[in-house]
């Protein structure tokens, strides 16, 4: 290139060649601007993410700004004197009322002297990334479909009579460049006496969502808005109602709370749910009314602990399986309880609050619904899908989300399966003879000592194992009161591992296992893990029949995901993720042992934590995302367990707990026990079936 | 044109040039098609207007057709087993079941056999035309926003599990070209048991208006619905609620009636009723409600007379002035009541019914308002543009909608101006010593010999004058109760003509206009028209103070009119239209006499009946027109009269009643009265400036 040339070009990128030139970190944009040009109109024309709600009349405080001085290779030495306009009476009165950090100056109001270099803090980024938890996952770029607007509007003429709502959007069109609004009756009727309350400055919500429909005013102030604008991520599950209470501006979670679901009480399992809208005429209603009331009072109590006004919050996006998802939405779940299990609706569903009878919100918010994948596999499983984003990965990726009913996604870039499983509530600690749900006094880890057959454990509100000094005194505020679902899992492995238990899920009697914790009840076993009766506590102990119900929700869930391999072609998997607020807490060697997954090496087991629960914050943070889990879930393929042949069939073979590669082969040696030695039936005790294979053996 | 371009053209216009010619009557629309093509899709694909609900199922009857045979010089000689394929069973089912006129054939079963000549009769287009009685009025081309479409779904399949819903929106794509349909939750709950029931063929209502919006599912019904879908629009007027029930298939008006509007207790005109507002805290909410009320109870009567299901009505359309629509739509009309009186909105509204509190129609129906013109001049107004289109007329047109607010429009093909004058309701017989509503027994026409001043009159429930033979009879029902706003202003102009009033609107007493009819009341004079007392029956009078009240009313309307014209710089119009309810039984002489509109020659004064309740009727069949109003209403110059010196000035000049050539000059000469000759005051009776100007005289 020749330095003509080079000189052209240079013409080309430098419109304005003897204008400073600005740097925005941590963008990197850059551009020239005349002397006097206002640092937030420098951003806006070069697209730098710089936050401003009053629209550059240096009342909002939003659009902060770090300028650099010093010296530059590039421009040589900066100084506040040379590079910025002075500080000015508008700053001082901002510092004075609310304080500005030293070095922070208001984008708004600093206009350019000279070449420098503004640093736009994270907090003065509209799109500001919000930082999960989860090491794996993806941060949250804040793009929320409710968001304020400061805006002056005209006043009346009475010779050009508009209506005052009309100049209201044409302010929005000419100041934020918002072509269409629409507004509710209950906004028009406090409209008037807003704006001039605000002497013709208001601040309004506007929801504008993925669709492209016209924004939707929520709600309208006079003057600024300081107050908030929050929303609620909710994971509508059978068992637990869990919800997120976020910021929807920095996209801060203020708070998480989870009531029950009083559904319970209708059926414990989603089909019981279905059978009771069947049988009893207007059960489904019920069922409505109650899911209804639930999550109004978790709204209350969210709101109250984070000390929010509830009709500060404007948004819910909520996520759930198909029969919660019809329930919820007051149609009854009856096809979804018999084949070919057709759902009302698939699609993504945005409402308004108060049809749902969701009241205790902002009386205009929005609530959205992530679409369902299948009459199986509900929104639950699109959020999950849109938390985990198995689509993305370049490994073959297993995300099963344990819950009453388990989610599960397999999939890479090139294809997603999808299928659900009905496990029922075992591994929620539900159909457990000592099981409880997960709080203070549950038995949440177990080990059992291979050789003395001695159990220890630890209980949810202390770090310290039943067995270490301290123990008993952090027990005592709760008491040791049952077991958990994790702990059931880790109870029923561990049990394997130290011999008491053999391959076809027969607990051994005291003398087969060589403890007297082995006691017998009926026909069966029961391996006692604590017993404090003799203080008047509990007996906690691990039932055949616990074995039983931990074999056929862990059966399910394998028969699931074997079913989706299948599908795929595959014999095994890259990488498994461990999904739902339970999903955290299982111990990835435990759930192998016990043959709830695919094998698959340990380090590669992930805990998503409630990725569903994610999956619906990413959806309220990021209207984005939304448009995408619409599109990814129309690409999954559905896998319908509840008429596949094979599914039985690896149902049936799963039921096994196989323990391939006993570390105890000593213990075999003792008992000479084969994989299924003890029985190899059901739920019964000895039988001649059993003993004629223990005989072979 | 050489004999082979013939040809060549005739291939080009005929492209089938072997297969039968098809002409449909009364468009004309014709072209070629194979044997075997139903007549149904030949019409479809000539964009004829031949209806059809089940779309070519042979089930709805829709598409009767009259095929002609006989004779024809293009066709030669036309049978009808030539033409056309046989009768077929479908056709001869339907004919057995419901009857089928001689002649007629289903067009979706008979097929093209031979050239043929189809009549599509009236009752088969799908936008028929609805004759107005208004001889001056368009037509109505039936295209409403609410229509039926009959479908058929596809059947719920678990290997491809879309929701039900979007099985609907597919089949309705496919089967009727609609891209897009929503769901409110109360459909979505039925959606599931009605597609069932009708064994997956079912009939939905969609609502689809003029704004592109997705089509709105308001209503399911298994099978071929043949229920009615009714519509209603609704005049509400500050003193009278006036509704049509309208069939928004065949357009048919199935009903009409009113009520009072019962916001009459907070104030008799708008401005009272403001002012009850700003002084009663919570006053506009008691007017809304009761407003909504009377809706409510006027839909269940017209419903109950016409013997329909009041929620088989899916739609209304309402107009009122501005103040009606925010005491309507909850809105404090507070702003209306003072300069620069702004409305919360002026655009048009799409709104629920049941958000406005009215639920006696269906619970998805929507209610569409039309846009308000300026703070002053509202959807009536715009109702009556609709209606009247002066903006269309070659000549210039004076349209006057009289009410207790007048809407004036003036305008021709170049410009349209418009306001609104605060006659208040003398013109409906408030404020009137003797006046009332127009009811049975109510005065409507008067006459006055202008030799004897003896009067003679017409009450509304016989059409006999009270000097004609059999009037007493007649009247026994009623009795004579009153006078009414016709009435009235036919008795002051006759008044005037019999030279008992003079040109300021002075009575004149016994002696001075030769009548013992005029008798002394306190310091003015009354006109006895029908005296009853003697029988304990009411004494019919005019007062001073009537007289008063209808120069204030007419002086109003005039200097509102003169407004208009001076905007136009027009000093003569070249026609009037007189609307409002009331418009339709003013007698245009009267009216002239009284100077309440500009003189224009008799035979150009036309009445246009209730042109508001029209105009709402065409905006409810017909979705085009609400387009073509928002965008007309959007061109209307305003003009304010509260603010205009002119328009005082123009009042205070209109007060006098001129009564140019009098066609009595013998009276003038007896008592030798010039225009202003008992008085030139106000109220007051005799004092020294009207006597010195009689003197002067």
């Amino acid at each position: 290139m020749s330095s003509s040339d080079q000189t052209a070009a240079n013409t080309q990128t430098d419109p304005l060649p003897n204008t400073p030139l600005v740097v925005f970190t941590p963008s990197g944009k850059r551009g020239r601007f005349a002397v006097g040009t206002p640092i937030l109109t420098a951003a806006r024309q070069l697209g730098v993410d710089l936050d401003s709600v009053c629209g550059g009349r240096g009342i909002c405080s939003k659009c902060q700004i770090a300028p650099s001085y010093g010296e530059f290779s590039k421009f040589g030495v900066v100084s506040e004197a040379t590079a910025l306009s002075d500080w000015n009476s508008v700053e001082q009165r901002y510092k004075d009322k609310r304080g500005l950090l030293d070095g922070r100056r208001l984008g708004c109001q600093a206009t350019v002297q000279g070449d420098i270099v503004i640093d736009v803090p994270p907090e003065s980024q509209v799109h500001k990334q919000v930082v999960r938890k989860a090491a794996t996952a993806r941060t949250i770029i804040m793009d929320p479909a409710t968001r304020l607007y400061f805006v002056e509007v005209e006043q009346p003429d009475m010779h050009e009579p508009t209506g005052d709502l009309e100049r209201l959007a044409r302010a929005l069109r000419a100041q934020w460049q918002i072509d269409d609004i629409k507004a509710d009756l209950s906004v028009l009727t406090k409209l008037q006496p807003v704006l001039r309350k605000g002497n013709w400055q208001v601040t309004v919500a506007l929801y504008r969502d993925h669709t492209g429909a016209p924004a939707r005013l929520l709600d309208i102030w006079p003057g600024l808005y300081e107050g908030g604008l929050y929303g609620l991520a909710i994971d509508l599950g059978s068992t637990t109602i869990a919800a997120h209470l976020c910021d929807l501006v920095t996209g801060e979670v203020l708070g998480s709370s989870g009531v029950m679901n009083p559904q319970i009480r209708f059926g414990e399992d989603l089909m019981s749910r279905v059978s009771y809208a069947m049988m009893n005429p207007g059960g489904d209603k019920d069922m409505t009314r109650v899911v209804r009331e639930a999550i109004n009072g978790l709204t209350a109590t969210l709101s109250a602990e984070a000390g929010i006004a509830p009709d500060s919050i404007f948004e819910a996006v909520i996520v759930c399986n198909p029969v919660m998802h019809h329930l919820l939405l007051g149609i009854d779940p009856v096809e979804l309880g018999q084949a070919p299990f057709a759902l009302a609706t698939s699609a993504s569903l945005s409402l308004r609050a108060t049809d749902l009878g969701l009241d205790t919100f902002s009386p205009r918010a929005q609530v959205y619904l992530l679409p369902c994948i299948a009459g199986h596999v509900g929104a639950d499983a699109a959020a999950v899908a849109l938390s985990e984003e198995p689509g993305k990965s370049e490994d073959l990726v297993l995300v099963v989300d344990v819950g009453t009913n388990a989610e599960i996604l397999l999939g890479n870039k090139t294809r997603v399966l999808a299928c659900s499983s009905p496990t029922g509530p075992a591994f929620e600690g539900a159909q457990i003879s000592a099981g409880q749900r997960a709080a203070p006094g549950a038995i949440e880890r177990v080990e059992i000592d291979p050789v003395t057959k001695e159990p220890r454990f630890r209980i949810i509100g202390t770090d310290l194992w039943s067995d270490e000094v301290g123990f008993d005194a952090a027990a005592t505020a709760s008491g040791i009161t049952g077991i958990c679902g994790s702990g059931i899992i880790e109870a029923v492995a561990e049990m394997r591992m130290a011999g008491i238990l053999d391959g076809s899920g027969l607990i051994g009697s005291a003398e087969q296992t060589g403890t007297v914790r082995c006691i017998m009840e009926g026909r069966t076993h029961t391996y006692v893990i604590h017993d404090s009766t003799a203080e008047g506590g509990p007996l906690i102990s691990v039932t055949q029949g616990d074995i039983r119900a931990i074999q056929l929700a862990k059966s399910a869930l394998y028969a699931g995901a074997r079913l989706l391999m299948d599908e795929m072609g595959v014999d095994k998997v890259d990488r498994v993720v461990l999904a739902g607020a339970f999903g955290a807490h299982i111990s990835p060697k435990h759930a192998m042992v016990l043959g709830m997954i695919p094998d698959v090496p340990l380090d590669k087991v992930f805990s998503a934590g409630n990725a569903a629960g994610t999956g619906a914050r990413i959806a309220l943070c990021n209207t984005a995302s939304r448009a995408e889990i619409e599109m990814v879930v129309g690409q999954i393929t559905k896998v319908e367990t509840a008429i596949e042949p094979k599914f039985q069939e690896h149902f049936v073979a799963a039921n096994a707990i196989p323990h391939k590669t006993d570390p105890f082969p000593e213990l075999a040696k003792i008992v000479t026990l084969p994989d299924n030695s003890f029985n190899t039936r059901g739920e019964g005790g000895s039988d001649d079936g059993g003993r004629r294979r223990r005989r072979r053996a």
